[in-house]
């Protein structure tokens, strides 16, 4: 399926302004300023600059919190999105009740502690995100994530995509399959499920460095119609 | 949801010839003709008179398979289907490899041997067709079966139903319910889940009576949108 651009001139500024030149320029910026955020049962709130937050909203990096404070902006970011910018980007500081964590160990075995699963959607999404892909929560579509070529104003979204491990519960059935399948057909999107594995070795798991040994395999899953599939183009509809 | 009649006087149609006066009639039809049919691997071929054939059509009951003979018509039934005219109606007769299955139980043991599933899949069924709702396989809909009111000609089907049990691999994630509701909204059907339980020893299922001991608990899944449930009717909009 090609992009679906949302207005015509998209597709140019998309290629004018690439992510990756945002997100250095948000890397840079962040880290002169050393901004930290505050850790809380399942996100994190960042605290930045005015124009660090434009440059937040343009990486598609979480979402702003309305306050009224003047000159300070409040950003929400999912564990995601802030281990990214702590570990793969080393632009931010993470606190918890104050106190900062300086060995990201720490904010990593945090994160596990409330979301078991955390290591393998980490590596999803930062498997996708070191690509340069913009990826938002699937929730209202039924999947983990769904992922955009370029930001959510220029461009919809082209992939949902379902995170799987060893013990994953999705896509086991087939009436589960094709319920997927068909869902992301009707919104105009390609499931693709990203398979995660390694790392047997419980132990392991205690360190970001287990994202090392992590194997992700790429999967899209489509229909096939005997009438689109034939050889013959004449008998194409 | 109300029904959906697909044209008008669809609704008049379907008072004025209840599915039970249907089924009665099939019943009484198939029983005095004595019809049988052959078992294959997940499947049931019954064969027919020309007027059954439409009687079958006029009650929902299996597809019509294309063939050259005269006077003759094949029906197609799926495992729950013909277990149900066997069964719960009394009006077929079973053959396997040209022989006739004598006792209801060896249909059963046949039929759960092809497919473990297939004790909850019917008391699912059959619990549904005894009230005269009109089901078929809700494969395209990434369901077990979809539930109409009356003939799918006549009206478009308001159910996608996933039956349950124990071990079901189903509706276990919560991206797996938002698919399957989004999906089953997106069709303008209501998600009905069937949960069939009891039965814990294992002996029991080899006989259809153990059917008596399940019991089914249907569940119908619905997003719930805060605008939408308001108490002052004003804010609706």
């Amino acid at each position: 399926m090609a992009p679906r651009w949302k207005w015509k001139g998209a597709e140019a500024k998309a290629l004018a302004e690439p992510i990756a030149n945002s997100v250095s320029e948000l890397q840079l910026s962040l880290a002169k300023t050393e901004s930290s955020g505050s850790l809380s049962s399942c996100n994190v709130l960042l605290a930045v600059e005015p124009e660090q937050a434009e440059l937040l909203d343009r990486c598609c990096f979480g979402r702003l919190v309305l306050s009224a404070e003047k000159g300070k902006k409040w950003i929400q970011l999912s564990f995601e999105e802030a281990f990214y910018l702590l570990y793969n980007l080393k632009c931010i500081k993470i606190y918890l009740q104050g106190r900062c964590l300086e060995k990201e160990v720490d904010t990593w075995m945090y994160m596990r502690s409330k979301r078991p699963k955390f290591p393998i959607f980490f590596k999803a999404y930062s498997h996708l995100r070191s690509k340069n892909w913009v990826l938002r929560s699937g929730l209202q579509f039924g999947v983990d994530f769904v992922v955009y070529r370029h930001h959510p104003s220029l461009v919809h979204s082209e992939y949902s995509v379902l995170v799987q491990s060893g013990d994953s519960n999705r896509l086991r059935a087939w009436s589960d399959v094709h319920c997927a399948v068909r869902l992301s057909g009707s919104v105009a999107k390609t499931l693709l499920t990203l398979h995660v594995s390694g790392n047997s070795n419980k132990e392991d798991l205690n360190l970001p460095l287990c994202l090392e040994n992590y194997t992700v395999e790429e999967h899209t899953i489509c229909r096939w119609s005997p009438e689109l599939s034939r050889e013959d183009e004449i008998m194409k509809p």
